[in-house]
């Protein structure tokens, strides 16, 4: 089957040329800078490339402290300070076949609580005229606009609580309704439509948290509760109100409490990056081109439809979040439900929308109100791309697993290699700092749900799910993926078929369900799962078996895979396990079913 | 019109993106060596990546320094020394959304003149079997064998003679013929077919070597003169004698001798990579599988015709250049040439092809031949992949310069813009050693000519022309060029329609053939245009206008470009130059004509 993710996780060559050959292009920065997470006092690195597009001989930074926007021109600030960068290196760009120049340069450290914002110019000095700004590539083929930069000075802590979390996405337009946590209508499994309001809300999940509680998940994340204009929620029209759809703020406050009560945190979704079209000022700027909100958005007549969107989707106007009053109210925004609602944190939509100024600020002005609050972005790329995010986020959703464990375990025969597998989860941990908590899933509502994607195999979901508790970062699972919820169409694939409702009573697969509850049960009792090292004890790729083992002190486990359709046997080192899955002894050789994934505890004493 | 270049500068998108990948398949080491040109007594840093496909844990590389080929398993030695390198760094490669090890080690010092040989291996300590060994990627798409490295220790010189050098490069069936170098029959301009002998040869060369020298150029490139079962030569059946219809040794050595006389160098091309079917090693080999020439080639039934072939062509059979016999014998038949004959370098044929080890050997054998020799690489590669071969070879020939010539002159509109060519001849100097020489061309047998793919505008040849010879490595004047000889026929390109015959007498344009003497004598009376550094002085993309400077010295020279079809004007800084090709004075406004170049020198005394 073909599988379909929205945002492109894994671009198709033609997108992932493009995008790899954008960075290549004109002056960029990509925000590197060293240390990623500055302490007071602290000089900081910053890297600049001069790629194609640009004949340039001179490079400087402009850079304020003080909260204003950094300007200057030819290498003299009119705001700040100006900050000669020199040329570092020429490197050969095989994609684009041609030279680029690094170049690099220091910006002063400062106190403690500074927000640093910086902008990058390159000009030559024989070549009169403006000079060049530095630009970030963006994945919405819009213009690029002169790049603001910055970084907060002074470090923020990712909460322990994270660390341990499992976490549980409700898409709350499907997943309950009403006091009894009720589906409302008969039709609740058999929607007409699926891109409507069919009715789940606060009070419906409220009513599901006993339910959610023994499932054994510690942190829900609520798709987006504000005002919106649309059943997704993803564009919001007012950021201080709950959706009537939804419920209210009591019915919030309740949710909160209720889920506190039960050890449950509360995680929101928070769109920054864009809004509803419904948006009162976004109307006021429509209406009125010389309304101070013209400058919270980005019209120009180079935009499809007048003004800068979402992907091009004009009901969705893309926020200028480097406006200081936007910074100022989204940040205010956020404060107020961390504040006033004890929510825990924020799951933060199309992260790679808004400037790493922006989520310096937003981080800063959240973890100001509520220290233990968490903030993670959805970043749909992997490597350099997420880990320059350390220091401004607590951490970006986890797409790369996502990807690999797809590859792996959806479909006959695997679409990458179990060796490749393996590499790639032992070689990760080496790569982002252990703080930089990358929240893993199977799937979510903008991708095929799993299940659709195995045919239906749910020995393929429960490898895949075994896989997720105890290789990756904090595990999410998507509603109903505990419960056999797939795509009931098997239609050409559609993301708004991965936000079917959630099935309720006899509609749940049951033993489905109690292996998930005991995945999380072994999840939440092993310090190796989450924070243990990683190491191969066996691998054989043309049998398709793996042993791994995990290890933090004491606590250490063995995980044996199978991921060939035949049964397979693996030798243990000892004969002293216990299968924490079914709670069996596990012989010295231990026998795996086609397709499925063991885990195994030392027995007491010597082994 | 369609653009054809055999072995691919610049590949289409899906074959670069497969070369990049294929970096990072496997073990691969890439010949990274530090530095890249040792010196006795240095230790030498090498660079291993470990990419996908393995998961090792351990890595490390056997090495000799007597000439022994190394070998070892699981990091012992079986000849040589095993050194354990270790894991430096986990990097995010986004072409194959996936991580990479780079592992790195120092393999000891030694002395002058030791020929150091490696094979790099890795394995996991909990898998068992034979390691992995590294491979080096190719371009030919058969299978990839274990990589055999090395490097020889101590300097050798690229000739101060080559940094002068104007080169012409002869096709040799196709230049001249007999001692009057007629040529031989009224066809000779109207060839019925190109893939057969039409009768150039050596004593042809000779009788026009007046010609030559009066067109200005210092050295003459050759195409292979030695027994061949072609007509272009480039599959060798005796590296020991010159091919009958070429002429016989009395001839090259009369060539050589005349060539010599008039200031004439005298280079051979030189194919190390794979012979002639014909070769009498190989027809043995064939015949007889006890034979000891079967280890000269790659006997495998996994390859399509039952041995390795030159991009699958059954008639050239691949050579195993890293056997010591089949070095020892390419090394010797280069020398004998070198000492017997006096030619003074090779050109290299698909140098890619043989190992960095084989280079090293064959350098160090022919400059002990004969110090002065001039030996460069056919490299269809560019930036690091090129850089690597300093110390290796005196340099390799300059297919980006090729390219981006043809991109910006060749044809309207440029598909370069002006902005990146003037950027990519600023960048390039600091990437290269100065003495790591880069022979550089508009076209050569292998692709269409210029003239041809410019529609036979020789505005636009001249203008190309001109940037060759003011900024590229030694220029290179492929046969006819310089008198107008283009593709006759306008049907689908392919390499053959490349090598016409060359007119002479009246079917030569003379006007073309003075403006490039012009360029020559330029050339070789100023420093500033082989040595001296680069600078723009203006630039104008949407003019089509460029001045940049180039100064060895008090040598000084300006270039005035003008790539628009309109005429256009140039400030110059100041009113005294003298414009050379025309021998004016040039005034404070140039007017530069439709696609031109003008060539400024600073009058004396004060400007």
């Amino acid at each position: 089957m073909q599988d379909f993710i929205f945002g492109g996780i894994e671009a198709d060559d033609r997108q992932l040329l493009a995008t790899e050959r954008a960075r290549w292009q004109g002056i960029r920065h990509l925000q590197r800078i060293h240390p990623l997470d500055p302490e007071p006092g602290q000089p900081v690195g910053i890297r600049v490339t001069v790629g194609q597009g640009v004949h340039v001989d001179r490079v400087a930074a402009y850079v304020t402290s003080d909260g204003s926007d950094p300007a200057g021109e030819r290498g003299v600030a009119q705001r700040g300070q100006a900050i000669p960068l020199r040329r570092t290196a020429i490197r050969w760009q095989p994609l684009i076949w041609g030279y680029v120049e690094e170049w690099q340069g220091a910006l002063p450290g400062q106190p403690e609580g500074t927000l640093v914002q910086y902008r990058i110019q390159g000009w030559h000095s024989q070549i009169p005229g403006p000079g060049h700004w530095s630009r970030e590539p963006n994945m919405e083929g819009v213009p690029e606009l002169p790049a603001l930069y910055g970084y907060h000075v002074g470090r923020h802590r990712t909460p322990a609580w994270a660390q341990e979390a499992v976490l549980y996405q409700i898409f709350v337009d499907r997943f309950a309704r009403g006091p009894q946590g009720a589906p409302v209508h008969d039709g609740w499994l058999a929607p007409k439509q699926l891109n409507r309001f069919l009715g789940g809300d606060l009070q419906g999940i409220t009513a599901r948290l006993d339910y959610l509680a023994e499932l054994g998940v510690t942190a829900l994340w609520l798709s987006p509760i504000f005002a919106t204009s649309s059943y997704h929620g993803y564009d919001t029209v007012d950021f201080y109100d709950v959706d009537p759809r939804f419920g209210t703020k009591a019915d919030l406050r309740r949710l909160v409490q209720e889920a506190h009560a039960r050890g449950l945190r509360v995680l929101l979704d928070f769109v920054a990056n864009h809004v509803s079209r419904d948006f009162p000022p976004f109307q006021e700027a429509l209406r009125d081109p010389a309304s101070p909100y013209r400058a919270w958005f980005h019209f120009h007549p180079d935009y499809k439809h007048g003004y800068r969107c979402f992907f091009d989707v004009a009901s969705m106007p893309w926020l200028n979040t480097d406006h200081p009053q936007v910074s100022r109210f989204l940040v205010d925004a956020a404060r107020y439900w961390l504040t006033e609602f004890q929510v825990d944190g924020y799951r933060l939509d199309y992260a790679a929308g808004p400037s790493h100024r922006f989520w310096s600020q937003f981080r800063a002005g959240c973890k100001e109100a509520a220290p233990d609050c968490w903030l993670f972005g959805e970043v749909t790329r992997a490597g350099d791309d997420l880990r320059r995010y350390v220091g401004r986020l607590d951490g970006c959703l986890d797409f790369a697993f996502a990807r690999a464990v797809r590859h792996l375990c959806a479909q006959a025969p695997p679409t990458i290699s179990l060796t490749d597998f393996a590499a790639f989860q032992e070689r990760e941990p080496a790569f982002f700092p252990a703080d930089f908590l990358r929240p893993a899933f199977l799937d979510n509502h903008d991708m095929n749900r799993f299940l659709w994607l195995a045919g239906g195999d749910k020995r393929r979901l429960r490898l895949a799910g075994g896989l997720l508790f105890t290789l990756a970062g904090p595990p999410i699972l998507y509603y109903g993926t505990e419960v056999g919820l797939s795509q009931p169409r098997a239609k050409a694939p559609h993301q708004e078929e991965a936000r079917h409702p959630m099935p309720w009573g006899s509609a749940q697969d049951r033993a489905l369900r109690a292996y998930f509850q005991r995945l999380i049960h072994i999840r939440r009792g092993h310090a190796a799962l989450t924070q243990g090292d990683r190491r191969t004890l066996a691998l054989d790729p043309a049998q398709g078996t793996w042993l791994f083992q995990r290890q933090a002190g004491p606590d250490r486990l063995l995980v044996a895979v199978n991921v060939s359709p035949e049964e397979r046997r693996v030798e243990l080192p000892g004969p002293a396990f216990t299968e924490l899955l079914s709670g069996q002894a596990a012989g010295n050789h231990l026998a795996l079913e086609p397709l499925s994934l063991r885990i195994l505890q030392p027995q007491e004493g010597p082994s």
